[in-house]
């Protein structure tokens, strides 16, 4: 998408093919900063202090971090430890071990002094069919925006599924770009979502960048919104979609979801079929829900009055910070993918 | 109640009878700063900018503010004119304009010679009446704590309404404090409650201060929380409640009651019967919900690295901020006041 009026997307390698170049999130909105990646450990940082997050996002960079890994060593062994590397890096996300599985598995078979090649066409094919696959479930959300025959269409987000979350269009806000397009007198509430504010800080950026109206919330809002029919449907992304429809998405998803059903609200998923784990079907065994840092909680970065970006503390008690939420598949009234609308539980068809 | 090891009650008159001493609860958990304020439009702008709040506080307060009026002018229209500035100070805290008719219609009938005394008498009164009111309830609510038969037992709240919110000992943190008093193992799951961070700043404060065990959560963890088993009953107070048994409080409430009925976990109301709104009887009538200003959502106040308590600017959006929510008495499992324990729906009965 456009920043500044210039094209853009969140990653691309450079020319030589021994790096890549990112839009580093963790200064949005306050700095466009881009921040070039020429090493393993740096891609490994870049996701796990979120320079780049958002589940499809996650997985090209991993497959590009596997790409500058074996450039550097094309050995079984750097393979090995550059897979272990990425996957660790974090939990939730099954893209991120979707991709590098993938990878790894085309890789591992290559001759050696064809693997730097290889790679680095693969993760470039991850990238290109990424956007592809965004667009389409732009086109299929479109239709569930479109439904909805009123003068001015509110539409509810939570956390960032833009375009920043993948490599181009978003998977959540793609419908909503489309509709935009289209011309459809849409406006989009952004739940600032706490604790890293990814709504207030990158999803209202992006509309903010492509002119599409909208108003950031507390987390706390939806639910009176919702009551006075100032939501008209939710859309959302996932990090993890279990084989039954149970959606892994940033924590607070969940009660939105019971929300939007309290009120008869459509809640809409927008995710790639990578984001599919046909290992997780069973709703009650809550796989690993990644904990991260109380101090994402307890600090807060922003602007002072000089201008400087600075941290404060907000907070001097022990936290806890999980990261995501599972919404069972009876609060999912649709999913959107690359290959259309499924009802949740029939999620699984989208695979045959 | 204490502050390192000092007892305190939230708001006291000096011995002149000329003015109050407030804790500046803005300054809250970084600095404990006391105020005096001395002048009718000093309480104003302390209820106004939240320096005093919670609904059972600022009805004492307001009190206070027309003592402090009738101190300088007894006469009829200082009288009208304060309860006007008062009344107007906040819109939802139905406390607010209870204490202040009350003591009005007492007051204006009253010789002007006598005004000034009697209205002293009758703040304070309400003050001690304040305190006995909340032993009261944590009396009651304790009772619901204690059946809960668990080795521990987790607690979730939202915002404050502890002994902060009230002149002592609080509303929804009172029964808290008689359960940790009389020895059950307790532990708090606090809401840092978006966007003024009341449940971080002054709940976790409050329970640091009486060496109570507590975590604090984004807003959006409770759902996790409960989908794991891990709230055993969630307790809050109120800014109103409707005859009906609705009840209005800090936004994000309404959330956290429909997950906690989805539960199936008791979400429990603390408020002094003065909380009642006789002539608030629709569900779908939704009184006036205080809108308060964008900045409260877009900048934040902590401490930056050299111990300067600094603002940032956090969002660059425009913002909405409904300060409370309405949850329909069927969320409520129980309310909770000085009379004992009602069924949300036979609130009603506690008048009679």
């Amino acid at each position: 998408m456009l920043v500044d009026g210039k094209y853009y997307r969140t990653i691309w390698p450079n020319k030589a093919l021994t790096g890549v170049t990112i839009i580093d999130q963790t200064y949005l909105p306050f700095k466009f900063e881009l921040r070039e990646l020429t090493s393993l450990d740096a891609v490994v940082e870049a996701i796990k202090s979120m320079r780049v997050r958002g589940a499809p996002l996650i997985g090209v960079a991993a497959a590009y971090g596997l790409a500058i890994a074996l450039t550097k060593n094309p050995s079984d062994q750097s393979l090995m430890e550059a897979k272990k590397k990425l996957i660790g890096s974090r939990p939730t996300a099954v893209n991120l071990s979707w991709a590098v599985n993938l990878l790894c598995n085309k890789i591992e078979i290559e001759p050696i002094v064809n693997r730097i090649s290889t790679v680095w066409m693969l993760a470039n094919n991850l990238a290109d069919e990424d956007i592809k696959t965004n667009k389409s479930i732009g086109e299929f959300g479109f239709e569930l925006i479109d439904k909805i025959k009123k003068p001015r269409i509110n539409i509810l987000t939570h956390c960032n599924a833009g375009w920043l979350a993948t490599i181009d269009h978003g998977t959540a806000l793609s419908p909503i770009y489309k509709a935009f397009e289209k011309g459809l007198d849409i406006h989009v509430w952004v739940d600032e979502t706490r604790p890293r504010n990814q709504g207030m800080n990158l999803t209202a950026w992006e509309l903010a960048q492509e002119n599409i109206p909208h108003t950031v919330i507390t987390d706390n809002a939806g639910g009176l919104l919702m009551q006075r029919g100032e939501v008209d449907l939710v859309i959302v992304g996932a990090d993890r979609v279990s084989i039954d429809g149970d959606v892994c998405n940033k924590i607070g998803t969940y009660l939105k979801a019971i929300a939007a059903k309290t009120h008869n609200i459509p809640f809409y998923v927008a995710a790639p079929i990578s984001t599919l784990d046909l290992s997780y079907h069973d709703e009650n065994n809550l796989f690993d829900i990644e904990c991260r840092d109380e101090d994402e909680i307890l600090k807060v970065k922003g602007m002072d009055s000089s201008n400087n970006l600075t941290e404060v503390r907000i907070g001097y008690s022990s936290a806890y910070n999980p990261a995501f939420d599972i919404t069972p598949s009876k609060y999912v009234s649709k999913i959107i993918c690359e290959k259309g609308i499924y009802n949740s539980t029939d999620i699984r068809k989208a695979i045959k």
